[in-house]
């Protein structure tokens, strides 16, 4: 028998990697067993490659235009539904996740909606905010970058984020950009699968064949030298803290723009008024929030503040035994699991208390009992780097304050976040604290929230997922929403007494869709000059 | 006789600066020697008192709103016009720019129209891009970051690009920021003038006195701290690459946003068909665009590309002639007129040929007599890191090329720039040539200009004076253009869900102003809901 070694999609071609650079297996979650196949490690040899074969696609993408992306995008829907089935098998078996409702109900349509989004968005440009001064004659507008952006996806959203198809992909090819991906190499069969759905779409749209290129892995190293590449536009990454960090760290020192999203905490505040009103049905919402995926949601809520009396109390008990009897469900892979532990062992030497959970589930797998500690206000203050770390996983921690000061001042140490929820009682009891620490957690978190748990983050052109870092590398950014999304990966071009018949069609007197939205002399309009 | 130490601003108040760090003097351009005064150069500890003065102007200045801000910036431009003749003054002595029209009539009404147009875009509120999707409740806009912003500031615009005052300030303050602002040690003076006018608007209307505060001078390792201090919210540097350089790295350690504008060649390429039809005329403007200010303009064209032949050589000579017979103004200081003997002597040992200028003039002051240098595009190519490097100053280099297809590779071989600008001739030869080259001139620069010099820098929504790395820090980003250049400065902001009273005005149902720009659903109106 012999083992399939996977091949690499490299400028339209799926082919052996030039050097050897050895093979890895994906795990099935529910067994810790390798699955069938075998994964090559790129080389840099196949990463220059890619590079070069960007070159050529640039020049020639231009020809094709908004609707020759939208077109690709619409067909790369198509071809990814006509294989849901196999897909969503695929993913299943790599990350455990449970097929319904979650893979094939709610995450395969968002994988193919967000497609689709970004194809209107091509077609209809308004995302390029054409801005014309009629006077000066000066007309500026967002344009792809000058080379391609590197996608680095994370473990936890097999088809939502993956590296090919995913939002960071819709958003960078939705801004003319090609993509050159790295498959997380947790589900490197789905990220193969989706690929295969973009070729034939390549195919039919008669786009660039390296508009979309893919490898499996590759040494740390050479992602160092991949995101700082002078051939580079820039790179998303979503994944692990030190990982991020270290991506940061070479592509800013060659100056090239790099989206992250990196760790979120994602502190809810339950002010005493809710609490008292309605105390039982949050800790259940809680529970719900916590666990979702196992808790392996980038909006997990990691942190709870509210104040150490009688309510709060019997709010503990209540989320106690809601993650007490909440299941225990697979986690992605040993990884999470050893990050659980150790993360429980790290609380424990802080001398935070354990709630509920802690340890690893017997049996075949990688599954960890929801997990839940508490601390006081007083002992998060004089350590928060110790308390308001990130836990990939169904894990929380409750920090019980004293007063509202405290509550007020937990906030201010607060690093930066994706989200910050507050509950407060209907009533209006709680506004004038609500008052008081809305400015810290403004300015700590990119999505505010009341009332609401963190963990849905619906595609809108309002939704805002991203915040200060270390939550994302800028503040500035949206991960998720179309179109606001498209900007990570876009450079402002602006033109200066440029000849009509040279401006892009966006920037011609005539409005080249008669629907698009353009900011011409201050006022924004879809009318032609 | 004792000799005037003057005081920094630190929380509304001039003061001893807290530590002795040394005094400096402005110098006179006009004969080297120090002027009137001495300015401290600040400790940590004063920068440290500034930071923490603002923790409370955030505060405060949250309930003045957009119109409280605006109220200060148009009082501010008022109250440098009352200063006017002062002001001109000062810094005719301090950079020895002409006062006519230079100084008095063109760069102050730039800074007071830019506090205006600052102003025009607080009240107006369109520039923070309200969102709102109405089904799922989520609204998003821009608003301000977490900190102040740290603004160093050029030598080479005195008002313009005054740490106090100029674009980046008004900018940062349009978008609800304070400033803490550092001088330019070539014209300390202008900068205090200008910060008296400040608090003098802060104190009419009533804004937080921290809301701008400015120290002369510090040490380059206190500058790393501050730009990477956690209460710091961005960076705004205009200046030297090495030293951009250097903070740019401090700043992307801490994950502070800093807006770069480092250097820019402008290339200018002149095709065949434009050479033949009007060299003399295009020679004439590129010996203005060239010695304007004395070539100490960020878009001064310092590298000019046209085929060698023929007319090739006869609008060389009439470059020369241009050069040769424009006077050498006065630079701003010792160090640009060393910098140009240096690069003298740096291409002439790469080979280039000198063709005028050269050297510095006798007699007092720095001059130095408008240099015109010229290559082949052979040599330019096989080291392009010699030749394509920004000279401040009267200072430009032609690359002779054999022909269009060398001239394309001499554009895909420079690096990122504020500016290209193609002369092209008018009945259209040279569009064939046109469209080859465009996209790479495109790729690599913010703005590209037809038939025009890249020198004029308007004050308009679409301009782009900005451009891909090493030109500024990021390609996405203008920082002339309001309201776009305030984007800089912005942390977007969602809202999930949050209650309609404790929603900013700008994101609930009425519109706040009745005018205000908003995107809602999809679509930009001036609608309420």
């Amino acid at each position: 028998m012999t083992i399939e070694i996977h091949k690499v999609l490299i400028s339209g071609e799926w082919r052996t990697p030039r050097a050897a650079g050895g093979t890895f297996a994906a795990v099935d979650p529910m067994t810790g067993d390798p699955l069938p196949g075998l994964y090559p490690v790129s080389c840099f040899a196949d990463l220059e490659e890619a590079l070069h074969a960007v070159q050529v696609a640039v020049r020639d993408l231009r020809s094709f235009g908004p609707d020759g992306v939208a077109r690709f995008l619409d067909l790369f829907a198509s071809a990814a539904e006509a294989r849901r089935e196999e897909l969503v098998a695929m993913a299943h078996r790599e990350t455990a996740l449970p097929e319904e409702p979650r893979l094939r109900s709610t995450e395969f349509p968002r994988l193919t909606d967000q497609l689709r989004q970004a194809a209107a968005a091509s077609r209809d440009r308004s995302w390029c905010r054409a801005t014309i001064d009629t006077k000066r004659n000066l007309r500026s507008k967002y344009g792809p970058l000058a080379g391609p952006v590197i996608v680095f996806s994370p473990n936890n959203f097999p088809f939502a984020f993956n590296a090919v198809g995913g939002g960071d992909f819709a958003a960078a090819v939705a801004a003319g950009n090609p993509v050159i991906a790295k498959a997380n190499p947790g589900h490197p069969g789905t990220t193969r699968l989706l690929a295969e759905a973009a070729v034939e779409a390549l195919r039919a749209s008669g786009l660039p064949p390296a508009l979309v290129q893919m490898v499996y892995h590759f040494e740390a190293r050479d992602g160092l030298r991949l995101v700082a590449h002078p051939l580079t536009g820039a790179t998303a990454f979503t994944g692990s803290r030190p990982a991020g960090l270290s991506l940061k760290e070479a592509a800013d020192r060659a100056g090239k723009p790099i989206s992250l999203e990196l760790s979120s905490l994602n502190p809810v505040f339950i002010l005493p008024g809710a609490l008292a009103e309605r105390g039982d049905e949050i800790a259940a919402e809680l529970g719900v929030s916590c666990t979702l995926g196992s808790g392996q949601f980038c909006t997990k809520p990691g942190m709870v503040v509210f104040i150490d009396d009688e309510s709060g109390r019997s709010f503990l008990e209540a989320l106690k035994r809601d993650f007490e009897t909440q299941p225990a469900g697979y986690l992605l892979s040993a990884h999470v699991l050893a990050g659980m532990r150790k993360s429980v062992d790290a609380l424990l030497r802080a001398r935070a208390v354990l709630v509920a959970g802690g340890r690893a589930l017997d049996g075949p797998g990688f599954r960890f009992a929801p997990t839940l500690f508490r601390t006081s206000g007083r002992l998060f203050l004089a350590a928060p780097q110790a308390f308001g770390v990130e836990v990939f996983g169904a894990f929380s921690i409750v920090v019980l304050v004293e007063g509202l000061d405290e509550m007020k001042e937990v906030a201010a140490r607060l690093e930066g976040n994706l989200t910050a929820s507050v509950y407060s009682a209907r009533a209006g009891e709680d506004d004038t604290l609500y008052d008081r620490l809305e400015p810290f957690l403004r300015a700590r978190a990119g999505r505010l929230l009341n009332d609401k748990m963190p963990t849905g983050v619906a595609v809108s052109p309002a939704m805002v997922h991203g915040g200060p870092f270390p939550a994302t590398g800028h503040p500035g950014f949206t991960s998720v929403g179309i179109p606001a999304s498209l900007l990570r990966f876009a450079a402002l071009h602006g033109y200066d007494n440029v000849r009509p018949h040279r401006l892009p069609p966006e920037l011609r007197d005539e409005n080249p869709t008669g629907r698009m939205w353009r900011l011409i002399d201050g006022e924004w309009t879809q009318r032609s000059l």
